[in-house]
């Protein structure tokens, strides 16, 4: 089913987005529940404007430094995420030094070989899919990671994600960064740092910022950032639409 | 791929349900769009509270009372509908002697026919399918409607709906009862009742409403119906949810 939107249509994007991870999901690279989620994210989204807010780009920065400053940052790669920023995810992993690595909720090797091969397809050079080792204290699929990967990183950044998974990162003791449009959500409480926002604007930010930042710069950047502060100030926006909308019924 | 999720579980209905539909959509009732735009409503039922607040169930009673003094009305029925609650609109198709009419936004002949036969296999005597009019004034596929049912219909009952639709149907005339879980989507502000509530426990309240009204009470709960005010109640439970969250960071 082809889609006709003029580009100035006010949700452009989202429309555009809804249709390629429909794709996506006939392809066998995004599960129906990932579809599920995609419209969760949706919802947020179109409560933020579609916009990334100055929370969030204050975020993508502090995530950014975070990463920069890591010893071993990993990227952790979902359905949704491949599916809807492959290029973009690809780029950040390059400007970051930062290895890619398949891991999926509802996983099977067909899926997560499918995966890295969309990934390599956009220009990666390497990506991890294949576990050898397991994430302590969590029973679902996710606790399969890889020992060059995720079980040695020190920093995890990961979109779209379940709160469990979160958890257990953080109870080994990684720093995650969460890019997660739902500020209330358990993934982005729990997170060191967490990007309220959408992955197809946070991930163009962060390479952007990725290229630019120098080292000095990284540390100021963390140095200034609160996350639970941060959290608020996102919060504040949904808030605004939310007494918006009202005055305007 | 089972899920099990004990009952006890504070968000059971809502994994219960997202299941539900994703069988639905292994089965071809529900296209691809439609799951993410269940998300969608999942977000907005999370903030909600995912229970029927008493706005909503005072928008239940009001569209029964609607329901009952119509002279022809009908329930327009599509994938998600059909996916989440095939028994409940059967049984409230029969309490309000209302004709159930499939009305689909990515309609083909074959999905129409799997969607009549799902709810003939819950009990519906009679479903209407087969387009044989057209609503003015409506482009995409939804303008396709029969003669006996919508297009003769003074009330039409939509859930889950596109805002280009309500607008469509209130220009030639129709009252539009909505059930909607973003209480300021087009839909809902064009409506003539809005129901902001999730259809897996709206539609079996309205059928204990449908059961149980008097004409008389039918009357005086009209008379007693403000759907702008209705709506701005509903608006405010979100923004109280909102708050509290923001204070709980």
């Amino acid at each position: 089913m082809s889609l006709i939107v003029p580009p100035d249509h006010p949700r452009y994007y989202s429309l555009l987005y809804r249709e390629r991870i429909v794709e996506k999901a006939k392809e066998g690279v995004v599960v129906l529940q990932g579809l599920i989620a995609h419209g969760r994210g949706e919802a947020f989204d179109y409560m933020m404007g579609e916009r990334t807010t100055p929370a969030a780009l204050k975020a993508e920065k502090a995530a950014v430094a975070l990463l920069k400053l890591a010893k071993h940052p990993v990227i952790s790669v979902n359905g949704n995420l491949a599916a809807l920023v492959p290029r973009e995810i690809v780029m950040l992993s390059k400007a970051l030094n930062a290895p890619l690595e398949v891991n999926l909720f509802y996983r099977s090797e067909e899926r997560a070989k499918r995966i890295a091969d969309l990934l390599k397809a956009h220009g990666a050079e390497e990506v991890l899919w294949k576990p050898d080792a397991e994430i302590e204290g969590l029973s679902s699929e996710r606790r399969k990671v890889t020992r060059r990967g995720i079980a040695s990183a020190d920093v995890v950044l990961v979109a779209l994600e379940d709160g469990d998974r979160t958890e257990a990162l953080k109870r080994v003791g990684k720093k995650v960064i969460a890019i997660d449009l739902n500020p209330f959500s358990r993934t982005a409480r729990m997170a060191d740092i967490t990007i309220v926002d959408n992955v197809i604007r946070a991930i163009p930010n962060m390479i952007k910022f990725a290229e630019e930042m120098s080292e000095e710069e990284c540390k100021r950047t963390l140095e200034d950032f609160d996350n639970s502060l941060n959290l608020r100030e996102s919060a504040k926006y949904l808030k605004e639409w939310v007494q918006r909308m009202i005055e305007e019924l």
